[in-house]
């Protein structure tokens, strides 16, 4: 079972390694990180460097299909080599997931046309003008698409389809070996919980990145 | 503020990227992947590369250490240039941390001695070799030493020393960036809470591990 991770410059890194923690560690998983070149993309921040293996056309026929999100997923929203892969190799997969913004990577190649769909919550709005009707929920299941929320919620994706394909056992193992029985500090992760004046805050900011003015 | 996350060769990928989501993101943070050589890492699953950029001697005044875990832990054991490495910038940190196995590599280094610390779950009886006292706690605080459970456990330890370091609201910005509003699919995340079975299994495959023969 082949898992392609897909990576880009200024991707943000949790986004790909929830789901590689997770569904990597199923058996019989080989996990291969792909991308329009291969060698070190630098994440969001710059300081971490992660390593693509294969270019597009090494990996042709993945059975799941993982597209994480971050900043640099503005890049990819135009036509191109990228999007005519994803289309490509969609056609095949088992599984094609997404977490945070790259569920409009996904969108915007057609594939989540008339779905439902979940995205980082700054991102939400955006999927209805590909089609895709936003949900609440933290993790979407709809036919063979998967779409996570914001970042971190890519842990809880990844176990949530481990255990599709591979049985509940499978998955909480995983969970057990991952030790994930998370116990954060503060209850400040979703917009309707954490104090207003963050969520307002962060808003803004988003509004103004996302008009190219921060 | 300069953050060095240690890494060497069969490390586990989310015991480093947790703490690099969250206390990377604080206000003035500048974080620098370490290690005895620099370039490409594999992790313990072989698929995922992450970079090291400065060799141990360009790194010599960080402000917090973060010391990740996985396999290849064992091999670090020995006293050697990379735990010299570890005392002496220890001496200036204002945080010493570590996820999962990371807290045996601390140990093992004299500097746990007579603390609370926690560890992964399997790795929990290795503490008092050292003269650690192993808790049951996620994240433990004792000083400025900050010891994290397995793998996952880095992002709630990420979180909670933002908090310390920044603030409340600062750390509830970062975990509402990141959307950490964990809804796992299940409840098997710490052994007293999977099925025993999944637990016992897993703990002679531990013990197998740590014995040499798996």
């Amino acid at each position: 079972m082949q898992i392609a991770i897909l990576l880009y410059d200024r991707f943000t890194v949790l986004d790909a390694i929830g789901p590689y923690e997770t569904l990597g560690r199923l058996p019989g998983a080989e996990t291969v990180f792909v991308g329009e070149r291969t060698g070190i993309h630098r994440s969001d921040l710059g300081s971490a460097g992660l390593v693509v293996d294969a270019a597009l056309d090494e990996v042709t026929a993945p059975d799941i299909l993982v597209v994480p999100g971050g900043p640099g997923q503005r890049a990819l929203m135009e036509d191109g080599p990228l999007r005519e892969w994803i289309r490509a190799v969609d056609a095949g997969t088992s599984w094609t997931t997404s977490v945070c913004t790259g569920s409009l990577i996904l969108a915007a190649a057609g594939l989540l046309k008339g779905r439902r769909a979940t995205s980082h919550w700054l991102a939400l709005d955006q999927l209805p003008v590909f089609g895709a009707e936003p949900t609440g929920e933290r993790v979407v299941f709809d036919g063979k698409y998967v779409t996570a929320a914001g970042v971190s919620s890519g842990i809880d994706m990844g176990l949530a389809l481990a255990g599709r394909i591979a049985g509940d056992e499978v998955a909480q193992t995983i969970q057990l070996g991952i030790e994930y029985d998370p116990q954060p500090p503060y209850d400040a992760g979703a917009p309707d919980k954490a104090p207003t004046e963050i969520t307002a805050t962060m808003r803004e900011y988003g509004r103004a990145v996302l008009a190219g003015e921060a």
